[in-house]
């Protein structure tokens, strides 16, 4: 085995790494010999000169093997999942998984919580009453075989390497690194046996990505990576400029997304949930086309079988599933505030990283890992961007449970929605596909 | 004070680093608040983005100030320090000091100790039986104000944070950044409480520093700073292609400097200690011009008074000063091997960094901290670059204490020095001043 120091050193001085290298790297790491600084180090390396092809291959290779992988081959059916780069208001898995598994699919998804403007499948989901995300291995996989889907979080057996890195990524300036990001979410989503992942890349001003052209850039990345280990990528770029849909906040997304899935074309959060849906079954020689497959899946919605589905998951993992008939169930705030409009004209802008901070700030997101969230507050629009709108109208609901908390929210809010006197265009949603 | 990964990410992405920045973030390493694998992130993203002069300023100071700084300003006379980018066989800090001393200074001289190819100033004073470099802080100081000069290792007290962080950049591949080289060697420097410092920055193959270009920019760096902190820093540029003078290894290097000091003429090693005496007495004016400088040192040489302040050192620091007079008092090997040449020409290369890694195989240098030296062994020139050569024509003698370390040794050398026919140039010295 080379020395640590000189394996950084060729990082460093953008020599490639050999397989040796980089399997020698990170084993030593997960086993603890190379130490916490000397990864660091390594990572800021990886930050400035990146991964080529093969040492990004051997490296989400070596995260994807440090845990077990689930294996779901004897399934009678392609077996995907979906990974969203976050946004505001994202709620789309939530309909999405249910939506896959009447389509024919199985959908073993492991998901993560919110972190700062973006929030996380798992806050959503647990702001249903006893949904548990905390379910063990063994019991997932049987959801998965018996129930076509299950929605949980990482696992310790999954992908544990990454786990340790992540961790040293988010303490040392070393998140925003393409191969770095590609690899973690990568070797998770590998680990889950799929045949075919359905990415969802946001641009824009609530995304981490601002533009397209970096957005590519990491799609392609990706796919790379699955093509190397013959699983099938697809890739959706939309856009991030506004909140997704009509609702941020975890209980009312959960709101949203049962909408959804009672068969309400709820503009944006169904156009996606179809479209992503579409574009698996295009993949899997399921249907011949795009449009077909929106056909089915706009038509699965109406039948009530995807909400049946989801209140079956919902049971399966603890919860009460009476919430998928019933929304009052649903954690609710104690206060509300209708904010109106000042000036009649056009909507030309909702803010998306405005309105996630401001969620955090009436306690509905977190900034730290530890923190935790309140399930019920949120904001409810009643405006999109593109829409007329009259002086006095209302724009958007605040639903807050502390005074103090709603004043240090506004605080975003001051410059979050624009109406100009000239017609605005409609958000173009889905902004290209790979 | 902002998050350390905030501090992190501005370094990383370009951004400058303000004053309250540095402090905080090198001040909260030093409490033990920040910790080993952010410090590396931080100087791997250094490594890769530099940083300005102002931020080098706070950094250097930090690090100056993280201990005490000497105060010599009550003494009648300058007080000056010299230090080398590291060489083979460059023994010049010995005689320098005393000629220094003797030519009117004050020489509080810190040094290091030899790692890799290159030699360290301290192995070779301890080479002289009974002579300790492990000298208290307050018995430094009486030392340089009595006998006008010491020769010590660092002190836990000077510079504590260079200590810190040098033993990690050790470690994780930081080492070879130009601002991380500069304000480690100039805070150790200034808080000698220097007026003056020249520098010897080694150039080519048995140097760090390879071309003239990299060695200017350094020089440059560290003027800068020197400038900042209103201290004269001289700078010469010498060539390492050659190992310096006729000896490497320690007690042989510390016979050659017993020589010069004696008032032998040794060439390279005479040349390069007088002129850095001379420029170093033209700066703080005691001469007009470098060759009156020369003069006078070389004639100071001639008078025994450096040899003599030389043995006084040895007394002062707990050694034998009967050692200036008699060499036959330093260790020496068991075993001499010749190596004479196979044909008739010219001398066209001795290649300094083959020696310096023979020297390493034969225990006369380390390659970790943590490695003893055996003083004894080493080699003595017969010719130098440029010297006319026949045929068995004594090359360069090997001093050995055990038959597979000799072997070891001579796997280095076999194409370590050159012979052709047509006449070869001597090597040009001093290849520049700034």
């Amino acid at each position: 085995m080379r020395l640590f120091y000189d394996i950084i050193a060729d990082k460093r001085d953008k020599k490639a790494l050999s397989k040796e290298d980089i399997s020698d790297f990170l084993q030593s790491y997960l086993d603890g010999t190379l130490k916490d600084y000397q990864m660091s180090a390594m990572l800021m390396a990886v930050f400035f000169n990146s991964l080529n092809s093969e040492e990004l291959e051997t490296w989400t290779e070596k995260m994807l093997y440090s845990g077990e992988v689930l294996d779901f081959s004897d399934l009678d059916g392609i077996v995907v999942d979906k990974h969203s780069t976050g946004g505001v208001g994202d709620k789309i898995s939530i309909p999405l998984a249910p939506l896959l598994a009447e389509l024919g699919f199985y959908v073993p998804m492991i998901s993560g919580r919110g972190l700062g403007h973006t929030g996380g499948t798992l806050d959503k989901l647990e702001s249903i009453p006893g949904f548990s995300v905390n379910i063990d291995k063994e019991s997932f996989k049987k959801i998965v075989r018996t129930n076509k889907m299950s929605l949980i979080g990482q696992t310790p057996e999954i992908a544990p390497l990454d786990k340790k890195l992540y961790a040293l990524r988010d303490v040392t300036g070393t998140i925003e690194s393409l191969p770095l990001i590609s690899s973690s979410i990568m070797s998770k989503k590998l680990a889950e046996g799929i045949n075919g992942l359905i990415l969802d890349i946001k641009i824009g001003e609530g995304a981490f990505m601002k533009d397209l052209a970096s957005g590519t850039r990491l799609a392609k990345t990706m796919r790379a990576i699955g093509k190397r280990f013959g699983r099938s990528v697809d890739v959706l770029f939309t856009n991030m400029d506004e909140p997704l849909g009509y609702a941020t906040g975890n209980a009312l997304e959960i709101k949203e997304s049962l909408d959804v899935m009672q068969g309400k074309y709820v503009p944006q959060v169904t156009e996606l949930t179809i479209r992503m849906a579409a574009v698996l079954m295009k993949t899997f020689k399921m249907t011949t086309s795009i449009e077909e497959g929106e056909e089915k899946a706009e038509k699965m919605l109406q039948t009530g079988r995807v909400l049946e589905r989801f209140a079956k998951t919902i049971e399966l993992q603890g919860g009460d599933p009476k919430v998928a008939e019933n929304q009052s169930l649903l954690p609710e705030s104690r206060f509300r505030k209708k904010v109106r409009a000042a000036e009649s004209g056009f909507i030309s802008k909702i803010n998306a990283l405005d309105f996630g901070k401001a969620l955090i700030r009436l306690g509905g997101g977190r900034l730290r890992q530890e923190d935790s969230v309140n399930k019920a507050v949120g904001f409810v629009f009643a405006k999109k961007v593109g829409d007329p709108v009259k002086a006095g109208d209302l724009l958007y609901t605040i639903h807050y449970d502390e005074e103090d908390r709603l004043k240090s929210a506004e605080e975003h809010l001051k410059d979050a929605v624009s109406v100009t006197e000239k017609q605005a265009e409609k958000t173009k949603l889905i902004l290209g596909s790979l």
